[in-house]
């Protein structure tokens, strides 16, 4: 099993994909591709038809986008979703509202580990991301987490899903109050988190566009 | 089980639920709430948390978001997925590939049923996007698509992500060639799908930002 991810210092989707396989207790190995340079996309092509970052190459078996191949996880790790049903139909939820959604925050406050943009990035519509972020996650410890700190309990494919925001909240300075600011530090101390993020500050390559606030 | 839905004409999103639902031999109740006029956000609100359409209401589990809702279905009519594994990983691979991507094609050719907006809404790279869902009809009917008309012969949730495109792609007169046309023909002679244009164009209410290029 090999995954192509792109820079761990801003690859969002990226991280999604190589989070669950760790926390699935996968053994995989890694093609990192640097984004945004010459070739980068001939690179990316050679491996995912669809010419983006992650994809999964199973023996063989391409799947690509980091929702397919949390679902394709899952299927052999079934832990990576919850086991009750209503529970796994939100899991699946936020995870994909995350997935299409949360535009606004994305563009003003991209994932970029290694800087401290505390208190940058901020407009209405930022803010109104980050109060529905900070509502599911809420909401799921309320209603999910009784069995450990993750939104639904033990981890599952929808805290893959919002790693990124972890550490983008970490670097715009955002601190949620209550269960949801609990939950953050979780996934901020999560030991998978944190190897991702110690090989984010020792990448040398940098994607000018995302470093907005500079 | 009731499901929550935007404008036939113009909710993209709301279609590909829909239809899954149809497709997978659910009976099930609409709620039929016209978008962006007054108090269409405080009505959606009322059954969707995320305040979008479609949200899925069965017997008081609540799914949002199409893929999820997809899948949730597809738990209960496995035949809405590929029985074979690698199949499987594919047809979810394309279904997210299209949930989050294709940005030029969504804001250059809206869907817009009751349209004919023939030669409108090409730009460098809405013709990208054309080409790259041109590929995957092409490569999903020739590697999977021997047991039917469909993507990966009988219907599946894939058929359902690219529904929209179908209508878009007539709307705006974009006939791909040889197997991807085909598979055109086929969405579009789809008794579902013709149900729903028709309800679509039955809908008196408008959406001006949608109707971009009269």
């Amino acid at each position: 099993m090999k995954l192509i991810i792109g820079n761990k210092n801003y690859s969002s989707w990226s991280l999604r994909a190589w989070l669950a396989a760790r926390e699935g207790g996968f053994s995989f190995g890694e093609i990192d591709i640097p984004l945004f340079i010459p070739g980068s996309r001939e690179r990316i092509l050679a491996h995912s038809p669809s010419g983006k970052v992650p994809c999964l190459n199973d023996n063989g078996v391409l799947v690509w986008d980091s929702l397919a191949i949390g679902e394709y996880l899952a299927e052999k790790q079934p832990a990576l979703l919850p086991a009750d049903a209503a529970a796994r139909a939100t899991a699946r939820s936020v995870t994909a509202e995350m997935h299409s959604g949360f535009q606004a925050l994305r563009s003003k406050m991209p994932m970029n580990i290694r800087k401290d943009y505390r208190g940058f990035g901020h407009t209405p519509e930022v803010d109104a991301d980050i109060a529905r972020i900070t509502a599911i996650w809420n909401g799921c410890r309320a209603r999910f987490g009784q069995g450990g700190p993750y939104l639904f309990g033990r981890f599952s494919l929808a805290d893959a899903a919002f790693a990124p925001v972890c550490f983008r909240f970490q670097t715009y300075g955002v601190q949620p109050d209550g269960a949801a600011g609990e939950y953050l530090a979780t996934m901020l101390a999560n030991p998978h988190m944190q190897d991702w993020a110690a090989a984010a500050r020792a990448e040398t390559e940098s994607i000018p566009a995302e470093d907005l606030y500079d």
